[in-house]
């Protein structure tokens, strides 16, 4: 971990070569890290200090913001010597997240050709395959020999960033396929590189969706993913950490969806109250007023209820029981659906798997619950009514929560949209019934 | 998707040939998909006919006990050269979970000094860095030229599956540094590797948790992970695919923790509904013990509510809202832990903004529950308790929310542990006492 005062006091020393020894401990992320927390002034003198290898491997990191602010802040050289040796999908992000007009003046300092490969970039929308694409990779054209593939690489692939695979393409920059860098080292340095390319290559289109694509690299095991535009024309590659990236925000999305709130679009401290506020009040309040029924059910009771005040001791405790049971399956459920692992063809299995182990936790519960009313010294025909609902309530819960995500599964929405909370409040006020209609019928009320 | 009748009729047809044309349509893993749904019988078959490189290709994605029983019913010789051309980490894995007397006879056909690090892959535990680690990669000696490099890698190379960097040991197999195969295409042949080895390589210890690994490879974007034991020999290294199997577990553990059970070991179909029980009934019966005393808390105002029986309807709805904040509040927090964005040391800034956060929606759903009293027609004075209650129970539900999984982190437990669940139950109870002690104050009872 890099200590923010040591770098500090190293800025005011005017030795570079002490301040390049010492940031040399360190990787570009963790001094990413260290830079973050420093003052603007400081960012600048020492984004301006350390090599200009080291400044583009440390910018990859920063906000697109912060990128842009430090690179406008170098002399111009230096902005143009950073911004060709950036990753061509962290510039294309930043453009996108930058004025249009300061986008423009910084791809002025790209060559052409690679200018205009960072414009289409910038024209896939967020979320999608496209957007994650990096033109950085090696392409050489069927009828080239390794030899003269080899060649290509060793005159450019100093800046690429897909390193292990070469991506054959046809006249018209179609995909024909991939060899990947130790096939070329195998191979006779005559052979033309189309004699040795695998075609089976897997692709995506650069519409697709991102976490689709994450999904198809975790299935296949792959490193790496092309894309290709609608004419088949090779646009960019995707590389694993992007994709990695990409399944770490699904899970965080899931389970602030599970949560109960919609999922935030920032890390946590970068959120503000107001956002919080924004993601979690709408569930909330939907939820308030679903949940405000179960007062138009206790009312309905109201002459059940206070004849038998005791029965009022339980409500909590059953509804929580099945709000509970309810909570476990959703989960185990909506992650099911979300890694492939259960579909909606399967909804008969997961029925009987949920109602049977409902049934089995049902009676655990039941029994425990006769015990606790028993203690609680209320009338053994109450402990009769506490127990059978208690069974009830948790066969009816497994149910629901087994189908319903299910169902918004088969309908193309999000399962995780079913949340604990949910479920909870579903169970809330359907249990109150369950629990109302057993009792005035054991209690012949 | 693989068809499963066109499958086993492919399987009738004794044309091999047909039968190879049509597997060939199909990846290794969707063949092994195919060949899970298949019976004992078919299974041998498909396999004994299609040829040995696409066999070992579909074993890697079947359960060990499967590979086990279809290697173990191939004849002799094709055991052998299927088991070669396995992954080394797969074979470890399936010789751990066979028994020990089948695992030494599959052991034999291997060539020996492959037999030797496959074992060490053995011994290390599960969960551990080293259990993922594969020895199918490429090692050089430092004081190889990268002629005699290129050389090894085409005698050797076929086999590898880490093909994009070559790992460089000493004397004694300790692990020096790493060169990319773009590097040694792009450098002079008589060099020495040691004199372009990059040094500050990333590496970990065999006995380090997976997921700590995973986290590294993330972190700073690696596609391979060398892995060393305690004299700094390099035994293995870790492929990204299987760290991101790590990154999936590990998700998915945590939502099905967040919903309040514990981790299932095995996929959904996977685990039986004995296996299920067992995994939720333990915190639904901590939880059903735990929100018991809600009854101990309402008998003692049993007096209370029974003079004002009104007071019943709002039970539901208030302990519902404080816990649905407690969850969205948890799991958000639960999840920023797991991923690092906070730390205990945050806890002061996270209350702030917690508390705040639930300052704003507390005075919203207030509002409205002050609204809902009125409209179900109940005395005005018992709309201002319960519009006072439901914001008293939502801060409070927001700073328990935010305090316990920090504290549970700083004590190196799981906060995971504080499901949505278990903080629901936890606001049931003492936001009852909330409740009826607002309640006495106001209706001076």
């Amino acid at each position: 971990m890099i200590q923010l005062e040591e770098l500090k006091s190293k800025l005011m020393d005017s030795d570079d070569n002490s301040l390049i020894t010492y940031v040399e401990l360190f990787r570009p992320f963790d001094l990413a890290n260290g830079v973050e927390k420093l003052e603007k002034a400081d960012q600048f003198k020492l984004m301006g200090r350390v090599p200009p290898k080291l400044s583009a491997e440390i910018l990859e990191y920063l906000d697109p913001i912060v990128q842009y602010r430090i690179l406008n802040h170098f002399e111009e050289t230096i902005t143009s010597q950073v911004l060709n040796m950036m990753s061509s999908d962290v510039v294309a992000d930043m453009m996108l997240a930058i004025h249009r007009y300061q986008a423009e003046k910084l791809l002025n300092h790209l060559p052409e050709n690679y200018r205009k490969k960072i414009q289409t970039l910038m024209t896939f929308p967020e979320d999608t395959a496209g957007s994650l694409a990096t033109v950085d990779y090696i392409a050489a054209r069927s009828w080239w020999t390794i030899e003269q593939t080899l060649t290509h690489i060793r005159k450019i692939g100093h800046k690429a960033e897909i390193t292990s695979y070469v991506y054959v393409t046809g006249h018209k920059g179609e995909l024909l396929g991939v060899v990947s860098l130790k096939e070329l080292i195998l191979a006779e340095p005559k052979t033309e590189i189309s004699e040795i390319v695998t075609k089976d290559v897997i692709y995506v289109p650069a519409s697709m969706e991102q976490e689709a694509a994450a999904e198809l690299l975790s299935r296949y095991d792959l490193v790496a993913l092309p894309v290709i535009d609608e004419q088949n024309r090779l646009v960019g590659v995707i590389t694993v950490d992007d994709l990695i990236d990409v399944i770490h925000e699904e899970a965080t999305e899931d389970i602030q969806k599970l949560g109960g709130s919609q999922p935030l679009t920032d890390t946590y401290f970068k959120s503000s109250v107001f956002q919080l506020y924004r993601k979690r009040i709408v569930w909330l309040l939907v939820l308030f007023v679903a949940e405000a029924y179960t007062g138009t059910v206790l009312r309905h009771y109201e002459e059940t209820l206070s004849e038998v005040i005791a029965l009022a001791f339980f409500i909590p405790l059953l509804i929580g029981t099945g709000g509970n049971t309810g909570t476990q399956t959703v989960s185990t459920l909506v992650r099911a659906l979300a890694v492939g692992e259960v579909q909606f063809r399967d909804i008969l299995k997961v029925i009987r798997k949920e109602v049977t182990t409902g049934l089995m936790t049902g009676v655990s519960i039941s029994l425990i619950a006769c015990a606790r009313a028993w203690f609680l010294g209320v009338e053994w025909n109450i402990g009769l009514v506490v127990g059978i609902t208690s069974l009830t309530i948790v066969l009816w819960a497994s149910f629901v929560a087994a189908v319903l995500p299910l169902i918004l599964h088969k309908l193309k929405a999000d399962p995780a949209v079913i949340s604990g909370p949910f479920i909870t409040t579903l169970v809330d006020g359907t249990g109150l019934i369950i629990y109302f209609t057993i009792a005035k019928i054991i209690l012949h009320l």
